[in-house]
């Protein structure tokens, strides 16, 4: 009896430790399909089909077309703030039709992301580590009707899968086959410090702003031992080009600065990053983002 | 006693029957608001004061302002991917105040779509068919204490009315009188075959991708016996005259021509439309859509 | 007995009366971030790691950037429309990480407004009432992990607490201490009359249709006397200077004018209003919206 009861807690305890990574009914929405039509309800539509109980949200809908680099880091930047257990869709998408496999990737965490797997992956697989990598089967992952169209993946696939997987209707293991533990990666440059210079990538603009954030996180720049205050002075390469050349106090707000006057800062990523108080400096300076755009960062001497 | 079990049975039947179409708690708004202001939130706001147990979702509210065609198109388009029982309330409405009625269609699936009937429904009638029409009965169905307001009508009296009829505050016969089941239609071409000619309409374009989309179906092309390779000659008309002419063979990727390279295939429709992989189709080549945008279409002979 | 029995009900009465005002799971976000990058997807992400009961929606994200005037027009034209106990997040924050306070609104009827108290609460505080007025206390409300971040305290103090409250996590009394009842607020141009002329600000624009909208209400222009078909004239002032003056009929229905013409109308807010049927106002006359905007309007004798 005894031994039954231990073996009765233990697996209280295995479901227990399991439902802290269970799905959590929750599927988040990314695409590149804009916000004009029907395709991102018709998604919606379909998971409802597969049931109501579903709480549904978005991360962005505003991705440039085809921008798989965008896609993978607006992914990087927004799964750690929602809860484990939630079911990612992310559909940019340009190879459609051609060989990319259909994927649904479980992070360390327990968070699902169901998307191409065409470099979109690239970024969290990194940060948040890959506990295990699925091909969707669409024998049985498919919306039902669905066989004739080739085109709408998204819909039928994606939203269908990440419905039945968020509401608990197929486990993670229903997914279909388990595949090697690598996704397809994009190339870009990795934060590193040579000497005193630090070197980065540009992964993304802060575009409603202007702000222009790099891959350099916090531990790294502290390597330098910057003070509030201290100048920097920043080159931003295009093709390894340098482009313009900024020196900017480091800042622990944006109001540090006068109007109009640049600063650099800790974003909310905790990762380094360049901006004009109340102004625009990725359009003033002609700044862009993306795997061929990176920074060069130093300290200016201190005047006596 | 056998003969009662089986009218409960019967009766079981029947209510299980009417629940597939009864209402399901969701309601998906449409209008041509934009998300700029408070409008789109006010009528949530309004339908959360009915029940905050309802599930709002958003359809589109980007349909450019006073377009009834974009409007009909888009629930054509997607109405059939949400389950039966979800209501549809779309204010597309440049004659508010005038003498359209303010309706609640029923298709024969079960959808409710709640909008003026100014040729909103001129699609999804004809694609889903009427069960049945009714009027709104402003008397008990517009929200309290907005009597001297009219020009909200989108808030007060329809998103009120779907909040209502989707809680099921009110059943679909509450909603008002019955009328005719004939709705208000736009005219368009509709989709022809004249000899080897395929004829047809732009209802829309695929405007993130500068896709066009026409009317004609997977079944009607069939009729021409493309096989994928095919070239086919498309010209697009505006108003009967032709904008442009051009050959793209027929496909089941984007992916199997160039970049850059236009194509024929079936959208997620299953209807024909024409694209440039990777490219902006529309833009390029200034096409439109609408009820006065039209196409010609004919498989070229294959070459020896 | 009698008199517990009395005072069992009075409790009952007491817990009715609070339970109207009681937080009711419904958060309603709004800033200046737009919908292109995670910034939002974060903030309900926060949310749902605080409760997944909540329900999010969404007011607007499309204010623009750092124009509190309008963030704070849009929770005024909002907030009403939502049941009693709904919270509101509004960050709209130009100030971030200066000394302004972070604070919870409550108002009369019992919504909450979680906010920078920078301006953003001027008119909503005017219309709706202060009942009470809390300094988040971030030591306890922030989110676990957040300390080193000073940049985004949208998702990291705002969303946070905001969900909290909604979720009944915390009470009202546990955001943090009181403080004085009056908020910051901006300067506006109240709506008078001076004679037969109103004088009054221009809030906003109805900025899809291109409308133009005052803060004169229904009351103050029915001191007038006007009656459907009579002429008004309105002169529109940027910075008390003349800009356009403009001879339009004051209409029930936009129908009631011919396309392309001018009228003066009651908009859904019950304010004096003033369009082109069919056409964009503010577009075609240069008119503006803000603090700085101000108009004069008269009822022109009636011809014989």
């Amino acid at each position: 009896m005894k031994k039954i009861n231990v073996g009765g807690l233990a697996l209280v305890a295995l479901l227990l430790a399991q439902g802290v990574r269970a799905q959590n009914k929750i599927v988040v929405f990314q695409s590149d399909f804009g916000l004009k039509d029907g395709a991102v309800s018709a998604m919606k539509g379909v998971a409802n089909g597969v049931s109501t109980d579903l709480k549904l949200y978005d991360l962005t809908h505003e991705i440039p077309a085809y921008n798989i680099w965008e896609a993978a880091f607006r992914l990087e930047q927004t799964v750690p703030y929602w809860p484990e257990g939630t079911v990612f869709v992310s559909v940019v998408d340009p190879g459609v039709g051609t060989s990319r496999k259909s994927v649904v990737l479980k992070t360390r965490k327990g968070h699902f992301i169901v998307t191409p797997d065409n470099g979109t992956l690239t970024l969290v697989a990194a940060s948040e580590g890959v506990s295990e990598l699925r091909e969707i089967n669409e024998a049985v992952n498919r919306r039902k009707g669905s066989g004739k169209s080739y085109t709408f993946h998204g819909r039928d696939v994606y939203a269908y899968t990440a419905a039945r997987l968020a509401s608990g209707t197929i486990t993670f293991e229903q997914v279909g086959p388990v595949l090697p533990a690598s996704v397809v990666t994009l190339p870009f440059q990795k934060a590193v410090r040579e000497g005193q210079v630090l070197k980065g990538n540009i992964p993304i603009l802060d575009i409603q702003y202007g702000n222009v954030w790099t891959n350099i996180d916090a531990a790294l720049l502290e390597e330098l031992r910057p003070k509030y205050g201290d100048m920097m002075e920043v080159t931003f390469y295009h093709h390894q080009e340098a482009v313009t050349t900024l020196q900017a106090p480091y800042s622990e707000t944006f109001g540090a600065v006068p109007e109009g006057k640049p600063l650099a800062y800790l974003n909310s990523l905790m990762q380094l990053s360049f901006a004009v108080n109340m102004g625009n400096l990725a359009e003033a300076q002609h700044i862009g983002s993306g795997s061929d755009w990176s920074v060069a960062v130093k300290l200016l001497p201190k005047r006596n």
